[in-house]
């Protein structure tokens, strides 16, 4: 029998599983799963999306059922620049723009376009690990810079730069909602990001994915309407589509997306045409406008007893942010190796992600991160509980 | 400004963009059109795929409108799993088989896995381009095989292998209806080719993106079936369900499949649950095997058409082969430099694929390849004659 695992790449070899973990429990039932940036299927669409998909399929096979153009079919991505102009403020130009197959396959065509081994990536202390594990596929040196209620610590980032020999290829930013602190880059900060990135000719990936689902009407200019030529920004349509067509964007510097583009011929040569149409028919009938303030209002009542349940069961067990929109809540357990906890919490049926993995340089064991999205409120407060339940065991087994 | 372009990665810098100019003709109407590897749309099951969606959406969007497992949803692959056991006579255990976001997808997932800057990898030669370019990302060196009409010359193969210092990592190889040559692997070959890899321990990737669109009846039976424990089948349904959802399939060694799945949590995070459903559905009710021999008599008719019209045209000016299956024929244009009478073939409204980007080591300027799978026979004949004008145009120019 050949032994296949002493065969493989490097990266395989010692990129941990992150990610299957959760994907693994995308369909589990039988526990109260605070894990994962699901979207709740209560707001999937089905009363359009079905009839939208027939007619489709029925009127216009030749296009959305056959291979597309890699950055996309030329009517969705006007769909989508028309939809950036709305909520950014500014028209991409057509050679700005591209389709992804969501905003994991963009950190994947940014990281196979820019980064050669040991090129510098600079993260959020903590970032989406999904983002940490799309980079360190390519083999960077990732180098953490703190945030906090304000968002990327813009001095720090400054002070980090000037220790190092060459500027970063990448800083990679959520500014709205961050994964996993739930915290927003302010007003000030924005300009000063762009700034100083502009100055050291640093492309700046900005992370949107959550930046629609804010829980008030605070206007927030992005990264990339402040600086097109340095930034790309980049979003995800699972959170307020759906996720079961995997569909995106990347917009940014004409030479930056074209690239992009190519890249995508030998990941997936081009987004699934279906989902392309079905996403543009939705956006042009006013769909998605009339559907995000539902998902808001679910997303902030589900935030407010999630909250509500840390307020009882928590205090004095963990500290933890409020949400102000997105999906997160990230809680520090003093003394608590929340990995161990995770096996704790299984056997009393509830999951959520331990923090660890979202740390690029920093070693941390204490955090971890509840998404309150797919889980009904009484499952809210019966799983905070289960938690605390676990906490509370092994800590009694910490001081036994 | 910022010069991006001197910020790329290397491999962009030096990757070739071979597929983009074939997915940017997908859509193109005012020329005839011999460039890539379209399916037929006429062969679109519209008739059921519209019902099918829909009731999808209505009645399952918790599964088919969510995130899936990166390996794809058990069901799906269940049903793959049977389809497997029909086409090849092995049902592959769960650990054996995941589902991919086509055949590219799989191609860059087993790089990633499997390649270190430097690591060997065998391509036929000519082979598939986008074949050659998703390795290329991860900087292998390629060698090429040549190939005869038996397909890969495993005694070639075994002569270059004892020239390497150390055994390749991969053998890549598409046994039934090359692309772009046609030739098919003889069944005395296959056997040869799993031995040999298997005493060298040398992990063989079969490409069936065409074994099931054979014009005859003649049952080959598939490297994987042969070799379980030695090769990763990969597939693709874009060529007999439709493209326009990212479908394929990893058929291998439990080992090598667990890694592919880890890294597609970095590529795409999974297939597109709605397409993996509808597929599903589309094969457990019968509709493939009704559907393949119409596909079947289609582009076989289409091929006859193809070599009836270079019989006539192309007599003395080149040679091809014959397709036995698939969607390609290959020519040699001797004399004539086919990238340069791509230009040429564009002003007479035909296009195709030159041939120097499917050698991975050979310098060849004389083949193209012409795919007829998505186009009428009459504008076949009127294609080719256009074609055949375009390289006497070019003789006479050279002559003169």
């Amino acid at each position: 029998v050949i032994d296949w695992t002493a065969r493989l790449a490097r990266r395989a070899r010692t990129t941990p599983d992150l990610i299957g973990g959760i994907l693994a429990l995308a369909g589990a039932r039988d526990l109260i799963n605070f894990s994962g940036g699901f979207p709740d299927p209560s707001l999937f669409a089905t009363d359009v999306l079905g009839d939208l998909a027939r007619k489709l399929i029925e009127n216009d096979a030749a296009v959305a059922l056959q291979y597309s153009s890699s950055e996309g079919i030329a009517s969705t991505r006007a769909a989508l620049a028309d939809r950036l102009a709305a909520t950014d403020g500014r028209r991409p130009a057509d050679a700005e723009l591209m389709v992804t197959s969501g905003g994991i396959d963009a950190i994947t065509l940014i990281a196979k376009t820019m980064l050669d081994a040991g090129d510098v990536v600079v993260v959020e202390e903590p970032s989406y690990l999904g983002a940490v594990s799309g980079f360190m596929a390519f083999d960077p040196t990732l180098r953490g810079v703190p945030l906090d209620a304000d968002g990327l610590d813009v001095e720090a980032l400054a002070a980090l730069l000037r220790t190092l020999p060459s500027p970063p290829k990448l800083v990679y930013t959520i500014p709205d909602f961050q994964n996993p602190s739930g915290h927003t880059l302010s007003v000030e900060r924005r300009s000063a990001l762009v700034d100083l990135c502009r100055r050291q000719g640093i492309l700046i990936v900005e992370d949107v994915a959550y930046s629609q689902l804010g829980f008030d009407d605070a206007a927030r200019p992005s990264l990339w309407s402040l600086g097109p030529d340095v930034v790309v920004q980049i979003g995800t349509f699972s959170k307020v589509f759906f996720p079961g067509v995997r569909l995106g964007w990347a917009v940014g510097p004409a030479a930056v997306v074209r690239q992009l583009s190519i890249a995508k011929q030998n990941s997936d040569q081009c987004a699934g045409a279906l989902g392309q149409r079905m996403l543009e028919e939705y956006l042009r009938a006013g769909h998605l406008e009339q559907h995000l303030p539902v998902a808001r209002a679910l997303y902030r009542d589900r935030a407010a007893a999630l909250t509500g349940a840390l307020e009882r069961h928590f205090d004095g067990l963990a500290t933890w942010t409020v949400p102000r929109g997105g999906f997160f809540s990230w809680l520090r357990v003093p003394g608590v190796d929340t990995m161990a906890l995770a096996e704790v919490a299984r056997a009393n049926k509830v999951a959520f992600v331990p923090g660890a993995g979202f740390f690029a340089e920093a070693s941390d064991t204490e955090h971890l991160r509840l998404s309150y999205s797919r889980i009904s409120e009484s499952d809210i407060k019966e799983g905070v509980a289960r938690l605390a339940a676990a906490v509370r065991s092994m800590r009694e087994r910490q001081a036994s």
